[in-house]
């Protein structure tokens, strides 16, 4: 097979998903995401999804909601999204890896297979264990359900 | 980051685990694997267990399992093994990968992660759904096997 035939029939990597929750175990993923990244010579898109989950329910009841609860805990965990994702942003810089940032709200499992639809990407990489900052989201949950989740893209769970 | 403390600090696959069961979704989980080594510029192990619990259970009960049922039908799984085994490896050859086959019986589990380590693979890339030729090992549940395994050897799941 030619180098040019490759090109039409073999997969291609040349985006790659890289979901962050800001814990160490999701971190250090996203570091080996943007090592991969630059193996495959691939743009990486840092995704954090801040789940309204952690704090609607835990930290406030649903009677109690009300917005002038709500706002400053979803600022703090807006800033707190683009922290982390801004440092997996950096080091994509530093290694002259193309990439942005995405962040949104809602379920992980969901915005992270929407993200991964809609940017296209070839690759999403996670780790397989990992905790939020507010201990909400478990990551390695969140790997399994982006697996078994009805999408084709290719899942690479990288162990702490 | 110069690319020298990439060298030194990043993370470089280059070598690459690639189990296969002969089923579809291993075969086209194992195609993709090469691609993916392809982009990487790294070499692959093709990996096929032959699942003995398969035939033993199945086939005959313990006290049936006499060496003249047994032989033949490991000599048949063999074939087959080397055979699929052989295909991904013709692929390697096609696209200018490095590769090897290597085919062992046990645990398809156990098996794998014992391969993973004794090469000092830097990546498996599997199936998530999957059925052997025998209908016995399915490979969805050897994929989770393995990433719940204590191993720190990322494993990518190209799913169907």
């Amino acid at each position: 097979m030619s180098t040019n035939s490759y090109a039409k029939k073999g997969i291609m990597i040349s985006k790659i998903l890289v979901p962050t929750d800001g814990s160490k175990t999701a971190q250090k993923a996203a570091r080996y995401g943007v090592d991969h990244a630059k193996q495959l010579k691939a743009s990486v898109i840092v995704l954090s999804v801040i789940d309204q989950r952690s704090f609607i329910g835990q930290t406030v009841s649903a009677a109690q909601a009300a917005r002038h609860v709500i706002e400053p805990i979803e600022d703090y965990l807006q800033e707190a999204a683009e922290g982390y994702a801004g440092e997996i942003k950096k080091l994509c810089d530093k290694n002259g890896v193309q990439s942005k940032t995405v962040i949104t709200k809602g379920h992980p499992v969901e915005e992270i297979v929407k993200e991964a639809k809609k940017s296209r990407v070839d690759l999403i990489v996670m780790g397989s264990h990992g905790r939020s900052a507010l201990a909400a989201a478990v990551l390695g949950s969140v790997a399994y359900g982006v697996i078994h989740k009805d999408t084709k893209i290719p899942v690479l769970v990288a162990n702490k």
